[in-house]
């Protein structure tokens, strides 16, 4: 039996626009790095953070610790496991740095346990990671991370995800330097939603699932709209609309609020204008003496995926 | 110039379960017949009811009339027309009669203009109609019927609608023998909905749209439940849950209300298990002494259609 996998988990975008809770795509980058040890023996977790944001190492407060638990819980034999975890992906970001955690362990130990589970139960795991951080076991986040690509989360619990195919779109993100908790972000937004407003939002999700599925750009450019969650969220964000306004001016099909904020994504349809909109977004925090990250990046079809297997 | 058309208008099925005011599909069966004879000369409109369903013959009163001028407003020249209208589809059904009014005119007159408009340009003149009979410009009927297939009516004004693939489907369609009023089904829906729920019928909204698009029938199957507008709909349509039930225990993947009812459809994988189905819904109704009228379809491709041109 190999003992030993490390793996690249990616940042993912949740809601993308109008699919709150239910829609998300895994990035090419950023990716955090982890690698993990198992031998059989005395059930013991332990963690060693190979990065600079100080999370916590004990494993029933770490959502890597979590989710492998709720894994390691499944087994009739027990393990002796230790985590080495370089995150790149900041927490609080908005592109689903606690999802690449919880997916990125599961996914390791599934491959150390030649791959026993299914995705759909790598993903039941992941959840329990998910709830440790956000208090809340969505799978939004995880689902892209674990299956690449774009997903559908049509039902939490049980869980029933699927892929959507999707044409070929690249992502400027920009990550301004504030920490959005998620729970702050979820708090903002309104518990009734006028029939009329979701109904419109259903509609731009139909819109939005059509256009990946044909693989319309132009449909998906017309449903990337949010009545419902963005009018709230982007009070938390500085400069929203001028971000977001100065891309779509700069040649971004569409985007908006990634996850929960604060970071932002827009899509574009090659990578040069993906370059520009990235600068372009990155400008506007300049301008006001903000830091802020920017990143570009294609559609993983693969999600998660291991890097080294020994 | 060719001077007659006459055109089959099909019933039509909005809603289908989820996708309120957005989803739409035409079936083959029933059609309504209407003749339009157009020569050029002074504007005039008269009307000629073939059927036995007491309409207006005022044009002004009459969905075909009104959707027939507005159409006929965007002329540079005027026309001297004759409606000889036999309608099969009975009012207040929920199948999408008075769609199948308005969307078969301007079909027929469009055949006579030699097509000039596109199907848009229809869809916004049926409109029109759709207004008169339910004080409400919805497409969600006239998309399909015009169209074909299975519609989503992405955006209602400005029209934008997207023609979604499907797979082969069968429809066993129940209408029990009770008119109810689309304003009325309309006054029962709640105004403001929970979040939660809101998300869970974007969450079906879209696997339905992917079902749809992917030729999943049992992602089809898994998504087609309502928890906004069913449950308030269904207490206006006598032993709903009882024939839901049975046909779902009888072969049928899923269904409901029909547009705004009072008719029942549910979708079936094979014309013999959408007869049993249908032969299920009427025994119930018959069992409580109530007429009904069963009806079995697939899905039609083409919507309406030209029968005779001269």
């Amino acid at each position: 039996m190999k003992t030993k996998a490390t793996v690249l988990s990616p940042a993912t975008i949740a809601n993308i626009v109008c699919g709150f809770d239910v829609l998300g795509l895994a990035l090419e980058s950023p990716c955090d790095e982890i690698t993990l040890t198992m031998h059989k023996g005395p059930l013991n977790i332990t963690i060693e953070n190979l990065d600079s944001f100080q999370l916590p190492t004990d494993p029933t407060k770490n959502v890597m610790g979590v989710a492998l638990q709720a894994l390691l819980d499944t087994l009739e034999e027990s393990y002796t496991c230790h985590i080495a975890s370089k995150k790149i992906i900041m927490p609080g970001s908005g592109v689903g740095s606690s999802a690449a955690s919880a997916a990125g362990i599961v996914y390791a130990a599934n491959a150390i346990l030649e791959n026993r589970f299914t995705a759909q139960e790598l993903i039941e795991f992941a959840k329990k990671g998910e709830q440790l951080a956000s208090g809340s076991a969505h799978a939004d986040n995880i689902a892209p991370c674990i299956m690449g690509g774009v997903t559908l989360v049509h039902c939490n619990d049980p869980i029933d995800v699927v892929s959507l195919p999707y044409p070929e779109l690249f992502i400027a993100l920009i990550h301004p330097q504030i920490e959005l908790r998620t729970s702050d972000a979820r708090a903002v937004i309104k518990s009734q939603v006028p029939l009329t407003k979701a109904v419109r939002q259903w509609a731009h999700v139909a819109a939005l699932v059509a256009g990946f599925t044909l693989k319309d750009t132009a449909l998906i450019a017309r449903s990337l709209h949010d009545e419902i969650i963005e009018p709230s969220r982007k009070l938390l964000i500085p400069h929203f609309d001028q971000v977001k306004s100065l891309a779509l001016a700069s040649g971004a099909i569409g985007g908006g609020i990634s996850g929960s904020g604060p970071s932002i994504f827009m899509f574009c349809t090659d990578a040069a204008s993906a370059e520009k909109v990235a600068n372009k977004m990155h400008m506007v925090y300049d301008s006001h003496h903000m830091e802020s990250k920017k990143y570009v990046s294609k559609i993983s079809a693969t999600g998660v995926h291991v890097t080294s297997l020994i």
